[in-house]
């Protein structure tokens, strides 16, 4: 199937630029001795995971049950949830999960932590517990060390659970410049602390779990930390450039759409919108527009309805016609992919793969 | 089945509401003897699409030839694509499409035109075309009555192709308050425009198609239209009631999602974010939140992950607990709904209905 017989919209990813993505982060984290523990959530593909755990990831990461549920068609030897796992049905099926892989789940409570023991000794199994590090979010997480140990030593008194470290995502960092670089350094000292704390409880410090894809290649720079959970890393998208982690070279995964109309004075129409592209603005705060139109970069992406994206193009590139295909970089690919069905792998410009995107809708 | 049940995040449409709504635009069209073709973008069922069909809908209104395909099992009569259809591919799923329902494509370019002219006289069928006129939102569609009816002339000439009238979307009035209907009545210029140069080229005009959530209940102060294709209205949203068009009692569908994290000082973590509500903000352009908290409506849905929602709470409201299960009204309920795989229809605590979102990712 060549390319131009993909229909649109659609998500095409380049298999070289992809490849190149999946080894140079694996051979990373081989070189500095670092678990990689991907987080599915952006391709959400047991295809995909399979071939991260082929070059080497020591287990997958996913945010919910259903994801965890999808990936062991990836046959994993170990699963974390990053995710706290509430409520009776949920954990019923986390327990199913955990009869085909090791299964870990990373909270911050001890609600959480005793509503996993008492489903997990009702089963008679046992699960892996990280406890979660705010380290400068402010989503989930313990900021105080002294009651993230405190929390730890409640929890490895608890049955069925087995205590095995402690987790953080530095999502604060939004940019590798000097002032990203100062921040996600300044996270060693709360890591620090905290292990030094939970060492002196007597508590077992198997992981010290973290990363993301910004911050990815200054991993080691954590010396602590002994796993990373990246996601985006494999495709890249709009975010990643403008954090600089990464180049537009490194972009594998493309949004391609038609131009269904040239109506508009300022512009074009193409056939993606919200529905296609989903409305993330880029994280980093700046102009608000929607992607990256690799045709014409001097284009802006400017407005979407559901199915419209409105693109405002100067005179001199005004040379776009209906029926045009043209590929646009989105700005965060993770929430892009979960709004399609499938995802083709292109070599070329022949079609090599097609990817189900299997966990898409398994929010629960 | 209970509703607390239902495993969250998970969207719960009230029947009664959802009922009263779908009766009360049925009544409205039948009083005005307007022909009501909701837009099923919102719901994406085959099944509610029939019972719209059931209370006396003309016909149904999709954007993708896809979501077309999977609303011929609500079994319509008749069914108008409101995007042009680009694409030797796509033509020829919307002319299988067409031998099982009469069907209109709403288009704005002679390239669109001669393509589906082509595709059905090479097919030996007749597709219905609408025109689509801009009146104001600045999309698709031809802002001036000569240049549209100059088109349609040219359309009109085109074999295999039969020329029913002009559409229009009156995406531009946000509100109904004062400045919102004048804009609203203002369009009523621009239609007696088109419709008198449409009739003295001595072309046929059997639809003149318009109308919108908002605008709903006023469509009878645009006589000349004949038509409407509201869709949102089978559930509303926040953005409705932002409009005026709708009050909280007339929200149907609400997100139930759990607290599962109370670590974030100013508030609690809920197991939805941007993949369960999209990140869509107010269309009024108001404060950047992303739905109403129905248990405590002074809180603010402030932020968003992917699978994170970020609620504060003033000191008074930090009564929820993990566990906790809550009601968000979402602010874009269609978008909503595409990311998730069913809807619940509850009648008082049970859930009497599941409903398959069926046209999810159908966007090609």
């Amino acid at each position: 199937m060549h390319v131009s017989e993909i229909e649109t919209p659609a998500i095409a990813v380049d298999l070289d630029v992809f490849e190149r993505n999946l080894t140079r982060a694996a051979d990373y984290a081989k070189a500095h001795q670092l678990r990689l523990r991907p987080h599915t959530k952006t391709h959400k593909s047991s295809v995909i995971a399979r071939m991260q755990l082929e070059l080497g990831a020591a287990g997958l990461t996913v945010a919910k049950v259903g994801e965890a549920e999808v990936m062991l068609r990836a046959e994993p030897a170990d699963l974390l949830v990053a995710y706290p796992v509430i409520g009776e049905r949920k954990l019923r099926r986390l327990l199913e999960v955990a009869r085909h892989a090791q299964v870990t789940v990373a909270l911050d409570s001890l609600e959480a932590a005793q509503g996993l023991s008492d489903a997990a000794a009702k089963a008679g199994m046992e699960i892996g517990v990280l406890v979660e590090e705010d380290v400068g979010l402010g989503r989930v997480g313990l900021t105080d060390s002294h009651q993230l140990v405190t929390l730890a030593t409640s929890i490895a008194k608890l049955p069925a659970l087995r205590l095995r470290g402690f987790n953080f995502y530095p999502g604060q960092v939004k940019a590798i410049d000097a002032d990203g670089l100062a921040k996600f350094h300044a996270v060693n000292a709360a890591l620090e602390e905290t292990a030094t704390l939970w060492r002196a409880a007597g508590l077992p410090l198997e992981v010290i779990s973290g990363g993301s894809t910004p911050t990815l290649f200054h991993s080691h720079e954590l010396p602590l930390m002994n796993e990373i959970r990246p996601g985006t890393y494999v495709f890249n998208d709009r975010n990643t450039i403008e954090s600089g982690a990464a180049t537009l070279a490194d972009c594998a995964a493309h949004v391609l759409v038609t131009v269904v109309s040239t109506s508009r004075a300022s512009g074009m129409i193409v056939d993606g919108g919200s529905k296609t592209f989903s409305s993330d603005r880029l994280s980093t705060g700046g102009e608000v527009t929607f992607g990256l139109l690799r045709e014409a970069p001097e284009a802006k992406f400017v407005k979407m309805n559901e199915e419209h994206g409105y693109i405002d193009l100067p005179a001199a590139s005004r040379h776009f016609r209906i029926g045009d295909r043209v590929r646009i970089l989105p700005n965060h690919i993770c929430v892009a992919v979960n709004l399609h069905e499938r995802v083709y792998g292109i070599r070329g410009e022949e079609v090599e793969q097609i990817w189900e995107i299997e966990a898409r809708g398994k929010l629960q």
